[in-house]
């Protein structure tokens, strides 16, 4: 049992509803690290056609694309991201830190007695 | 329509579980300004049971007295909040406020290009 009050949050991007978040951003590493949109699905246990939906969705209302088909090789060919996409996720992923890093400190001093123990 | 990405947040306090977040915090402003838990909850179309029990449970995991009834007098008594809840909706509310000005500054030095119009 923790006997301390902690801080929680959520933190997305909205352009016209909800647009980038956790699960769009796994699903894009899962792209780069697994070189395709239906392994990284696969391995959220999120139907490739939702996958899909989402990635297109999202091209939609950021106006530039995020995926884009590798044609042939050994593997017959796959997805990988584009420039902007790898962009966009490096954007998102540093500002998450700072953000969890820049809160806790906040809560931490606003908060001073729900101090960790050191 | 919006054409800027936009930064949203949720942010709530917990001590095993949810414990204090916008609904516990809009409860408590409202036995303070109305002097009654049950105008308090009705304002937010809440049953005054539901919202007994929301007071008790942050009671049990706080430690301490939120609300002490008051008794007697021209309205023939009510609810306050005690001197811990004051502090705590201090502490949240100072908090919350640090918070939505620091993620923005943050938001707008990650994501530069979606600097609002000045």
């Amino acid at each position: 049992m923790d006997n301390k009050l902690n801080l929680k949050f959520k933190l997305w991007l909205e352009k016209d509803g909800k647009v980038f978040g956790e699960g769009p951003y796994q699903l894009l590493a899962g792209v780069e690290s697994l070189g395709s949109l239906r392994k990284s699905a696969q391995r959220m246990n999120m139907s490739y056609s939702l996958a899909h939906k989402l990635i297109k969705s999202l091209e939609e209302r950021l106006q530039y694309p995020l995926i884009e088909r590798t044609v042939g090789g050994q593997g017959g060919g796959g997805s990988q991201l584009t420039n902007e996409a790898k962009h966009l996720m490096k954007q998102y992923d540093t500002f998450m830190n700072d953000a969890e890093v820049t809160l806790n400190k906040l809560f931490q001093s606003h908060f001073p007695e729900e101090k960790k123990d050191s």
